[in-house]
């Protein structure tokens, strides 16, 4: 540890001089031998945002430098995905063994997807309970401490007392921190300090677990930062290193005339619930996934006629200014920063995704699926059933615990040979993630399926006329037409199937026709 | 209304004199011409107790008696099942047009199946709470108000401010009379008065929702009554009548071997995660379904080294003395009467089913699926994927929200050509209800799979290895073998699967083989 190491900026950051003995380079810090094949490693960050940056980027350098892929190996664990600077090069490499729970980046998919990497996807508010529980150390013994070998923090800053001030997202942060026997951290001095933006909450557990208090989206119950040192011995800090690297996200998607039509049917309906009185003219606090749907819902709510609407979701606003956190979208965030940090409270993803709350404030959750079927069950995982893309994340978490669950998705999708060659409303999901009894409203370009309170051969009805796409109504009506009638010759027609013919599309899009567009069902 | 209707017992109980006015016969009732085709009508009453008795029963006589059989039809809402002298004997003579969300009863399943009776089945936490949201009476505007015209409740007492003491179960009668434009009471004077049994409290809803503040299984926050009388004006009470007939209950199913080898792989793993300090001494309050697993489970807990072990279920126990409700076990409960009915607190089914309590408790769940399959997907309802039994009831609440999640099963059942014709896992679930991302550990007569943590591939080998029954046992190795080599060769195998052939077990039992064994997967 040289004075050098400790600039002007990052004194301003670790406000805490005992632990200047602590910095150190990244270089030395893996030339020093701390990281070892199999070890179970947890990062920071959450959809993108607040990862670890140099330590992960510096050690996959390592690898390709030594040659080593496949050699130096990790399980690791993070609240959700992080970016391809880090997993998706890691996964290259063969650097990770196992990951949970969520993960973005053709790379890692690749690695799952040969089972090369073991991958075990899970509701984004349970993975850390079960984590602090010890459900992914099931061989260790006892106290919660030291599952995890070691956890790489990315920190905006850290206080006096030694806490630390999370970056852009805490996710399972609390919780990783909270299992492991190691700490490492990256002060990020590109970044803006974020004290002031979180509410953290360490997780307890039954039978000693209490009420959340959360009764409104900007209520606070937390603290605005980690309390990993009452936790923490000291011994246990291995390292604290300046990082001056930006989080790498991706532009928002631009909005089409599909998204647009999806998000004015939504919007339409919305208005109908408040006509009808089954919403109040604020609506409720609204739960929105990413990408160019949720873009453009939040667009048309800023023109439409509600107001002060306000926003629950993994990434929790207490305003609906925006949801966009492009490269753009941050460098207006950092410039308003003053004005907006007020509106804008950060929280762990066991709190932010939690049923209780999400119950209790009566979220409307919106959601993208990777198929729905007629009987309005939801795949959000697995290409023809057995694909993973990037996990559950916390898509049950909000459709199972909302006030109302909508699935938004085109109609169809395009493969290499027809324009319209999928189908995303199916007979049956070749995955199911989440059931009939979690799904409210199903939403296309075409028009919107209320499912409330209706019976599966109703919403089958309503789910083929309103939502599916022209060139695909004829085949399914035919599909439960046959099935209706086959299963009422044998009294067994709750919920129509042909077991023998149900994946028939998705074999005919999978074999070289390339699409879902049978001639019968034959 | 005569004096003669108030007898000395019924005086006792309707503490309320104003009331007497309303006292009549279930014949005047009938006779006034109250009861209208196409009615909404809610009932009183959870898993075969609580229900209303005489006003069904003397509708159906009715019906039966002037030939109005499919005249004379109702939609009908009550929380859970009621019995077989009610609903199936309405079934019977196609007095059920639509039914909401669980049942009980052959003659009614029949219908559900033929599609006569329009049945859709509900997380029983989320149906009180959806109802009086209006989700069940979509074309009504406004206020919660009158959306249902008429409930019939079973009652134990009303007391001096003219609230109603319930019986043996409270499920979802809060909301149903929240929802009711008119009320009819039997007060039934066969049961002891349930005074004080209960913990009953209305549901609020977003924006105006806060904490449940229950933090154990003996807590009480509501009222032992149901505030009836607040909410509804006198004039909206129709009929109040004596009923002297008992709940309908059969008796409980015997313990066998293979219940007993369940209930003992269960006990030996609960001890395990004791001895690894994952579970306290006295474990986690305890949900467990109906039937004999469960009450082997029940017996073992009262002999196995466990102390002060609690139950928390659809029916809440402050102790786990019985949750036998058997013709016998109501004998001995009411013989018992005031030793236990301390121990004991009976609550609506949206408190006892909360996601938000289930998962603050931490507890144990442990419930029987129709099948599972070798990644950990439970279908709970409908047979070979289409004949609906009972519904989904609260089993999903329960394993979606509880620190432990366990399916228990036998490895197979018979079918008439093959005493092992059907096996309980299979590849893929032909209905799925709880996801791979709710369960974690799995159990049959021949051992268990403790699925947390593990990938897709691992969890398959665990179940079919440790689960499986023999006779299956090459079966399902073959095919996951096959599916993992097809789908290895198209880089997607994090859930191999065959979508050609996923359901072959299901259509060979389903012809004339009858049997799951099937002789190749070509």
């Amino acid at each position: 540890m040289t004075s050098k190491l400790i600039s002007e900026t990052l004194k301003q950051r670790v406000r805490r001089p005992s632990l200047f003995s602590k910095l150190t380079t990244v270089d030395d810090l893996i030339n020093s031998g701390f990281f070892k094949d199999g070890m179970r490693m947890g990062w920071s960050g959450f959809t993108g945002v607040g990862y670890p940056k140099i330590t992960p980027i510096a050690l996959a350098e390592y690898v390709e430098k030594n040659n080593l892929q496949g050699k130096l190996r990790f399980d690791l664990y993070v609240g959700a995905s992080t970016a391809a600077e880090t997993e998706n090069r890691w996964a290259r490499n063969g650097m990770i063994a196992r990951r949970y729970p969520y993960q973005v980046g053709k790379d890692i998919q690749k690695e799952i997807n040969m089972n090369r990497t073991l991958f075990a996807d899970k509701h984004l508010s349970e993975f850390p309970l079960d984590l602090v529980s010890g459900y992914y150390t099931l061989e260790k013994k006892g106290n919660v401490r030291e599952k995890i070998d070691v956890v790489i923090v990315e920190a905006t800053a850290i206080t006096e007392e030694g806490n630390i001030i999370p970056g852009a997202s805490v996710g399972a942060t609390p919780e990783i921190v909270q299992s492991a026997a190691n700490v490492i951290i990256e002060v990020n001095t590109f970044l803006p300090n974020f004290e002031g933006l979180h509410d953290i909450t360490l997780s307890k557990f039954a039978p000693y677990k209490f009420p959340n208090l959360i009764q409104r989206v900007d209520d606070r119950v937390g603290t605005v930062w980690e309390p990993w040192l009452l936790a923490l011995p000291d011994d246990k800090i291995v390292a604290i290193m300046e990082s001056t690297r930006p989080d790498r996200t991706s532009d928002s998607d631009l909005q089409d005339d599909c998204s647009r039509a999806i998000a004015n049917n939504i919007l339409e309906f919305l208005e109908h619930e408040v006509n009808m009185g089954r919403l109040p003219k604020q609506l409720l606090p609204l739960q929105s996934g990413v990408g160019n749907i949720a873009n453009a819902i939040i667009g048309g709510l800023a023109d439409g006629p509600f107001t002060d609407v306000e926003v629950w979701t993994e990434l929790s606003f207490a305003s609906a200014t925006s949801v966009a956190f492009s490269p753009i979208g941050f460098k207006r965030f950092y410039e308003m920063w003053d004005e907006l940090k007020d509106r804008l409270v950060l929280r762990s993803q066991s709190v932010s995704n939690s049923p209780e709350i999400i119950r209790r404030l009566g979220v409307i959750a919106m959601n993208t699926p990777v198929e729905l079927d007629i009987y309005a069950h939801a795949n959000s995982t697995h290409v023809c059933g057995t694909k993973m893309l990037n996990g559950l994340g916390g898509s049950n978490d909000f459709l199972r615990n909302s006030k109302l669950s909508i699935m938004h998705t085109p109609s169809t999708r395009p493969t290499k040979k027809d324009p319209t060659g999928i189908s995303c409303i199916v007979p049956m999901c070749s995955h199911i993630d989440s059931t009939e009894h979690d799904l409210d409203v199903i939403v296309t370009e075409r028009g919107l399926a209320d499912c409330r309170g209706k019976a599966p051969v109703e919403r089958a009805r309503l789910i083929i006329d309103n939502c599916v796409h022209p060139d695909y109504q004829p085949i399914l009506r035919d599909y439960f037409d046959i099935a209706e009638k086959k299963c009422l010759a044998i009294g067994a027609a709750h919920q129509p199937q042909m077991l023998d013919k149900v994946f028939k599309m998705h074999l005919n899009v999978m074999s070289d026709e390339n699409t879902m567009k049978i001639k019968s069902w034959d």
